[in-house]
């Protein structure tokens, strides 16, 4: 089964010019979905993990089927005011103005070993907030694995202090 | 185990006289989500589903875990803008203003077997336009299911033509 199969280009989405994958069609398919949960398993070599931490909101699909398969805790990062309880915010750069991400101050404890994953790693600015909300909580990163890397975009420059892994790039 | 012990009340969220019901610590719990997830599937009292259907943000959590343990597909319901090819989308109230959903056209085929699953049930107002586009796409509705009803808010006398289950009361 080639999962890649399972991702659907749409042009022109959010905006012209972007090509959008699209990963509902890997969703509709749970046999392609848990063939990715295995490969992205795969990718971590063994490595113990403590917990998942996943961004919103595509990022929370995979990222608890993950947590699940592992037996491990399952960490949302969300956008700002989303979150009930206290919160770390880290703000980062858009295109155009900036966007925040916040993790509950609870979530990990120090030194817990933190799987962080997302959907799609595309200029890698998302991820690498995350990061750093995970390392202000003294977390260990041990890799940022992402189904989806959007090579042209680089991202992975940006999140060059931790292993970063995915599964399909385009 | 009892998982209402994983339910972390948080007052005045997200605003004032508000009880919030935060999910964070069951997710951190594996054991504790792993059992909801099998209560969850032991209220459709063996029926036969085809899809699991959820609502953004938190329904995806225990929606996709739900699908995966049933080994059906999974469909995300979301806000206006997120999904990018051809939706229906509906309309419904909130206290103040409308809010909407939308649903990928070709996520449900006419009578595909359909469980909804949402977090919350408090007025009833997500899923019941979340139950519309179900049955726009000519799916069938078998049960609609939470993880927490809020007796209070009477959601469920909104949801009377199907199914309504929930694991949690408060």
């Amino acid at each position: 089964m080639n999962v890649k199969d399972f991702i659907r280009s749409i042009p022109d989405f959010p905006k012209p010019g972007v090509q959008f994958r699209d990963i509902t069609p890997l969703l509709s398919n749970p046999k392609a979905s848990e063939a990715c949960v295995t490969k992205l398993i795969e990718m971590l070599e063994g490595q113990q993990i403590d917990k998942v931490a996943a961004v919103e909101s595509r990022g929370f699909f995979f990222g608890i089927l993950l947590a699940q398969r592992l037996g491990v805790g399952f960490v949302p990062i969300r956008k700002p005011g989303k979150l009930p309880y206290e919160v770390l915010s880290e703000t980062y750069d858009l295109e155009y103005g900036t966007d925040a991400l916040e993790i509950h101050k609870d979530a990990i404890s120090k030194g817990e070993r933190i799987l962080l994953h997302d959907d799609v790693l595309a200029t890698g600015g998302t991820a690498l907030a995350a990061s750093r909300l995970i390392e202000r909580l003294e977390g260990t990163l041990i890799q940022c694995n992402f189904l989806i890397e959007i090579e042209m975009l680089a991202g992975r420059q940006k999140l060059e202090h931790f292993p970063v892994k995915s599964l399909m790039t385009f």
